[in-house]
């Protein structure tokens, strides 16, 4: 099946064009799967272990995808980015790969971990640097603006932009190929992705479902936010508070322009977890899987074990998950799961 | 080179046959690299994850190679494994696979994490227990060898065996024959293995002096237990007091008869490193590559990190580390990574 749709922001060329570049770039992550995992769900698991990404997180795809195509303009003039989490390292890492100026906003209390995690890939680079601005006061978008129009820089979004969304689904590409390696031909039934902005749900969607017209996507949220599943009920892109969830990468108040569209045209549905099951699932893969997790990574997993309502009976289902992301303090990580 | 010496317990025969016979049942855990790890040594490391082997830890290998070959008599009679870590797990597991009783003597005061592990590979198997019994007062060899006497059962001991010996080879079989296909053809300088009684540093050091005459193997035990250090620098089995270290599976207080001679021979030498530099390792590991390893699993990186005395300049050079298992409580890691 080829999905064109001129009212959709990428299609799968996108994503396969994304996959040429990131080849070599980014690593191929192992997908893990277990015995023991298998056994609690009553159904065939694969884990794609983003954790394992460059940086620590799937959002190096995207941000490397995007920062490729610069002009020699753009290249030279460099890049802003806003974000508090690995959107920020991701584009200082893949801006420092390809020679790229970068400024990187982050609000003033953001963990000093990712302050310092950004700074360390902007170090020995030229005109680089994370800019702090008082998230009470202050609006990142507008400061973003104005550098970027000052100094010529260009904007990339989290996950609100075509590149990045393309880099996003190469992790989804990936997966469906290696589970045919694995199991001889064999395809995912489901795949299970977490959801903030949508970049890594709209573009796993639009991979998977050229590749297979009967696979099921399924995004996950925190509890405490829910504005993709309301989203989809209403129609309509539907903007909440902040929410309080343990989940930071998934913190975001409402979807894109760009990502909403592709996800209510392929995506099943949209279930969530609490932050109680986020632990829960984050401790069972230390003990069982011995591989850290940070919170927003667990969503997909959560689910699956959590058997989140409004999630079909999985048995005797091959089912993908994608494990989003490694980066989180090792002292918060410790205190979660020992709570 | 084609080393057979009817003085040694196991030749190359072995390990290329307990390979044959782990084929399809023990994992090809993955081998893991890091650009961080790197550039902070200044060489090509190459992870060797026995933490992702089937029940956590490379002793696996060894278990089921030596319970594969039962007999049909000795399969009925059942096998008998002292142990209060990994090899009860193992010899549990196995057992379970291949359906052979099993009785593993645990010390009375084992965390009862590793009991209930053990217990839980037994869990719907017929004659199968744990026994446990009181350290200071009882001598388990001697209740091994009394229910072996009694019920016919065959002891396996956790590391003065040549199956198991054999089986332990297979990992750095596989890390060899892995880092030549990650790097095209390229081959190990060094290899560095942790050492409790030496059924892995045997075993790898038979796989790895037949493949490459110019590897240089290193052991690494506890700075707190250094009795196989001691042992080759006095050309025979020294034996110590029970160390105080955390890394339990290195806690023996002599290596075994059968294991010493190989070393001896194939080893360049053994190096130590201080619990604290096993907790700092830890931490980096859960960090950088959001894996989690043992204390025990963390000797061989924390020689090479921490520049452990005795060990030459490695900076330039292919080196080989393996990370021998991932089984430890999840509260205990956060305790020591937060520290």
């Amino acid at each position: 099946m080829w999905l064109t749709d001129p009212l959709l922001a990428i299609d799968f060329r996108d994503i396969e064009a994304a996959a040429k570049r990131l080849q070599g770039v980014a690593h191929r992550t192992p997908v893990l799967t277990s015995r023991i995992a298998n056994a609690r769900c009553g159904a065939d698991i694969y884990f794609k272990a983003e954790s394992f990404q460059r940086m620590g997180a799937f959002k190096f795809r995207g941000a490397y995808n995007a920062l490729a195509q610069f002009s020699p303009d753009q290249r030279s003039a460099g890049v802003v980015a806003f974000s508090s989490g690995n959107h920020a390292q991701a584009i200082a890492y893949a801006a420092r790969l390809l020679g790229i100026p970068n400024v990187i906003i982050m609000p003033q209390d953001a963990p000093i971990s990712k302050i310092n995690a950004t700074r360390g890939y902007q170090e020995n680079q030229k005109d680089c640097e994370v800019l702090l601005y008082d998230r009470y006061s202050q609006d990142r978008e507008e400061i973003s603006r104005r550098l970027a129009d000052e100094r010529g820089m260009t904007l990339i979004p989290p996950f609100n932009h075509p590149d990045i969304m393309a880099g996003q689904g190469t992790a989804a590409l990936e997966l469906i190929e290696q589970v045919e390696e694995l199991t001889d031909g064999g395809a995912l039934d489901s795949m299970l992705v977490c959801v903030g902005g949508g970049g890594l749900l709209a573009g796993s969607a639009v991979a998977a479902k050229h590749l297979s017209a009967s696979i099921e996507l399924w995004g996950v949220e925190p509890e405490a936010g829910n504005d993709v599943q309301q989203s989809l009920s209403q129609g309509k892109i539907v903007s909440i508070d902040t929410p309080k969830t343990i989940a930071d990468g998934a913190q975001t108040q409402q979807c894109g322009s760009l990502t909403f569209p592709i996800i209510q045209r392929f995506v099943q549905g949209v279930v969530t977890v609490s932050d109680l099951a986020l632990i829960d699932t984050m401790r069972w893969m230390a003990e069982r899987m011995k591989i850290i997790i940070e919170p927003t990574g667990a969503l997909g997993a959560a689910a699956l074990f959590s058997q989140a309502n409004g999630l079909p009976d999985m048995r005797g289902k091959k089912i993908g998950v994608i494990l989003s992301g490694g980066n989180i303090d090792i002292r918060y990580f410790s205190q979660l799961v020992s709570g």
